[in-house]
Order: C-alpha cells, then sequence, then structure tokens
C-alpha cells in the first residue's frame, strides 16, 4: 500500500492509496476516508459508475461529513484496471477501461486482468481486514456500481454486510449497457451470476433489506435502470428490498450526495 | 440568464447559468445552489482561487447540504473571462484565463475583458438583486478568491454585509502570485486598491468582523499566504479580525468543506 497523497477533512483523513492487487495483476488505485481519533470497526466499500476513477465519490459525495463522528470507514476503488493497452479497451465510455463492471471477464486479454468482482471480494476485503482493521463491511454503489454492490452482496452475504444501490443497473444480460460490457468480458460464457435478477432467480439472498434509491428524473430510467424488475423479482422470490423513488432527482452526484445522509443511517 | 444545467441537490437546485457580462464583454458562467421551497433573502458570494472554474466550489465543497434549511443561496462565478485569446492569457496556471485576481486591469487588450472587480460588485451583484430577488450579500473566498473577497469587502462594506476568507492572499503586492498577476494586469498604475493590508493603511474598514481560516499545513503559508500581516495590521488600525489556524489543514477543497460548517455559523 503506497500513500500518494492525504488530506486532512473534518477532522480525519482522506487518502488515496495504490496496491498491487492479485486479482487484476495491475496496480489498482483506491481512495479512503477514515474519521480521525476512533477506533474503525466499519467499513463502507463504494462502487462507482461508469468513466469514474477512484476519485470522483470521495470529492463529490460529501461522505466524510457524514462519517466524520462515526466509526466507519469508507473506500471507493477504482472502476477498472489501468495501464494496459488490451484491443478496445480505450475505445469507449462503456466498455474497458473506466467500465470493469465488476466481474472476472473469461474472454481473451480481459481475462487476465479484468476481474474486478474478486479484486472487490477477495483483495478489497484482505486489505480492509489485514490493512484497516475492518470488522464489519457493507456495499454501497452507483449506476454500474450499484449492479456491483448488488451481485457482489447477494454472492457474499457472508462478507458483505448490507447492500445499497444508487440508480443500479439491475438486469445487464437484457440492457444495452450490460449486455455490451458482459458480451465483451463474458462472450459466450454464463452471465447469470452478474445479473442480480437473475441470482434473485437462482436462489441468492441476502438477509438484509436491499435499499434501492433511484431518482424520477434520471435520463437513464427505463431504457438502462428498470427498478420495477428488481423489485418485482425480489418480491416474488421473498428478498426484503427497498426502493424508494426520489421525486426529481436524475443520475448526478447531486443526487448521491442529497440521499445518503438517508442512506447511511441504515449502515453507520 | 442562460440556465446550461440544472440538478435537484438536497431538496433544492444547483443550477449552472451563462450570461452577457456588461463589465467583461464577455459570456460568463456561474453556478448557484438555491435552497427549495423557501423565500430567498440571501446571498453568499463564493470567490474561488487560481485555476478554477464556476464548477470547482459547488461540486467540491458540500455547501448544499449546509444551506438546504436556509433561505441562503450561494453564487460561484468563473475565475476570469473566457474565450479570448489575449496576449499571454494562456500562457500559465497564475496569470490570465483561470486568475482574473478580481481586478479591473489597465494593461492593453486587458483592460476591455479582465474586469473582474466591476464583475462581482457590479453586474453580480445587480444579478443577485434583481434577477434572484436578494437583499443581503456576503462574501466567501479561497486563496486569490480570499483576496477577492477581502478587497472587495473592504471597498465596498455598503453592499458586502461580511467577509470570510479561506487562506487568502492578504498582500499581493508583496507576494509572488500577486506581483505577478498585479505587474500584468495593472502595470505601473496604483496597485494599492487591490492588496486587502493597503487598503486597511488607507483607511478602509468594514464594519463586522472579518473572519480568516488558515490550515497550518498549508504549502502556500510563509511564501505566497502571510495571514499575520493582515492580522497585524488589521489590529494596528482597528479592523476586529478572527484569524482561525486549522492544525493539520492544507489549501485543497478538504480544508474548505471541513470548515465551510463554522465559517457559515456566522453568515446564515
Amino acid at each position: 500500500m503506497e500513500k500518494t497523497k492525504s488530506h486532512k477533512t473534518f477532522g480525519g483523513q482522506t487518502t488515496f492509496w495504490k496496491h498491487q492487487a492479485p486479482s487484476t495483476n495491475t496496480v489498482m488505485s483506491l481512495a479512503t476516508f477514515i474519521p480521525g481519533g476512533r477506533e474503525i470497526g466499519e467499513a463502507v466499500i463504494w462502487l462507482s459508475g461508469l468513466t469514474c476513477t477512484e476519485e470522483n465519490f470521495i470529492t463529490k459525495s460529501g461522505i466524510q461529513h457524514l462519517l466524520a463522528d462515526t466509526n466507519t470507514m469508507v473506500i471507493a476503488p477504482d472502476t477498472s484496471p489501468r495501464g494496459l493497452s488490451l484491443p478496445g479497451e480505450h475505445d469507449s465510455y462503456d466498455f474497458g477501461s473506466g467500465a470493469g463492471f465488476y466481474v472476472d471477464a473469461t474472454t481473451d486479454g480481459y481475462r487476465d486482468h479484468y476481474r474486478m468482482f474478486s479484486y472487490i471480494a477477495c483483495d478489497l476485503v484482505q486489505l480492509l481486514k489485514e490493512h484497516f482493521g475492518v470488522t464489519r463491511l457493507s456495499l454501497m454503489g452507483h449506476s454500474m456500481g450499484g449492479h456491483g454492490a448488488l451481485v457482489l452482496g447477494l454472492r457474499h452475504p457472508d462478507i458483505f454486510h448490507r447492500i445499497t444501490a444508487f440508480a443500479p443497473i439491475v438486469n445487464p444480460s437484457q440492457t444495452p449497457w450490460g449486455i455490451k460490457a458482459l458480451k465483451g468480458y463474458l462472450g459466450d460464457s454464463d452471465w447469470g451470476d452478474y445479473d442480480a435478477c437473475q441470482l434473485l432467480r437462482r436462489g441468492y439472498r441476502h438477509p438484509q433489506e436491499i435499499a434501492i434509491f433511484q431518482g424520477t428524473k434520471d435520463d437513464f430510467l427505463g431504457n438502462q435502470l428498470q427498478q420495477e424488475i428488481f423489485q418485482q423479482t425480489a418480491q416474488e422470490v421473498g428478498q426484503p428490498c427497498r426502493l424508494s423513488w426520489c421525486e426529481g432527482y436524475d443520475h448526478s452526484y447531486y443526487f448521491i450526495a442529497s440521499l445518503l445522509p438517508e442512506a447511511l443511517r441504515g449502515v453507520v
């Protein structure tokens, strides 16, 4: 773990890190906020959306103010490996760099590095326990990162205590961003283990109620984001889930910042 | 006033605007946050530092959360005119575009557009009164923008009710950033009316206590930022001023976000 910069923030520290990640076999970047003068017991893992790096959430969300007086840290990883030049990796915003989709790729080239599922579930979890001494982990994420939070949390309810998703992609195997990404990363392999709706149908459950926040003025609603389908599936299979429609909010970090206080009330 | 984008934020609206500004004779960009469902009575004008646009403060400061339940809006203008190509305007980060220094330039070329002092004191004030219906105005700023807040507030205590400065440049005529900028914008004209320490010595006063926040781990402390000199001058001339040393904080927006709750307690 190499600390690249650190800024005192609300009595704690916002810190940027780089580390060699076994799962991706690349250097990965991270941002953390650790409240000051406390024993840290819990971590929120924040998974960002398309085009983001480790910086977006930590600079725009205002989470430092909300966690300042708690014993909960936050960790925000980058959204893909970097520093590679795989075929097609840097050609579009919704595939390759900045768009890891939290899957373990199986296609040529990508399978050696694009292993963001394992990176979060193994490397990051180990780091949080061993380097930061955290004992309880929650997942939060936005859009592609909301998909990541749902899939990682449903597949590892033993590791991740709670799932909160802001405007998540809930059925990537049926919607455009997801179809493009899953085709590129998984090809003909089974996509179902990376689709939250399919995971529910396959019997995966999380013991805690899953919290979903969705703005009503989100431009991606309907086409990419189909919260009703997840809601309906959860109801059918008996997965506790609370979908909050947020009147007038869009897909931006202004939406995330605005709903974060309510989202964290369930976590910290 | 053309609205370029708007995002619901903490029940209010974060909005980006463009307008034709008489003082600069260019299109100027602005960001505002207006709390929801309230009659707005007061505005905080936020003046940003070197390299910033209208976006930095409004995306990074977390001020929306702090003003959400008040009748105070915030307005953050860009830090210079844009869209020009004057000699030397885009060659360095500390002069020309992104570095207007809140002066009315007198040098060739610049005098026709780089009139950020008048832009704030006239154009922006008129806009706030007529377009937004605000009756009370406060100034806040950071670094170069802290200098702007001090100079504008000391010269127009009738217009600006209160001055709060984060890590301000207090004596630009004596420190490197200021010397470069004032030479470029003012040449041989008198610099004293754009130097907060000199304004105090020339008899300018503000009836309210001036609040200054300064991080102790600020890399620019000493060389560019000399808070003790302003403090001492204020004491000598009888200007009420409160300098808060903020232990461990640097020059970043993490510092601003962290101290903003305390700074706003005096304002809203």
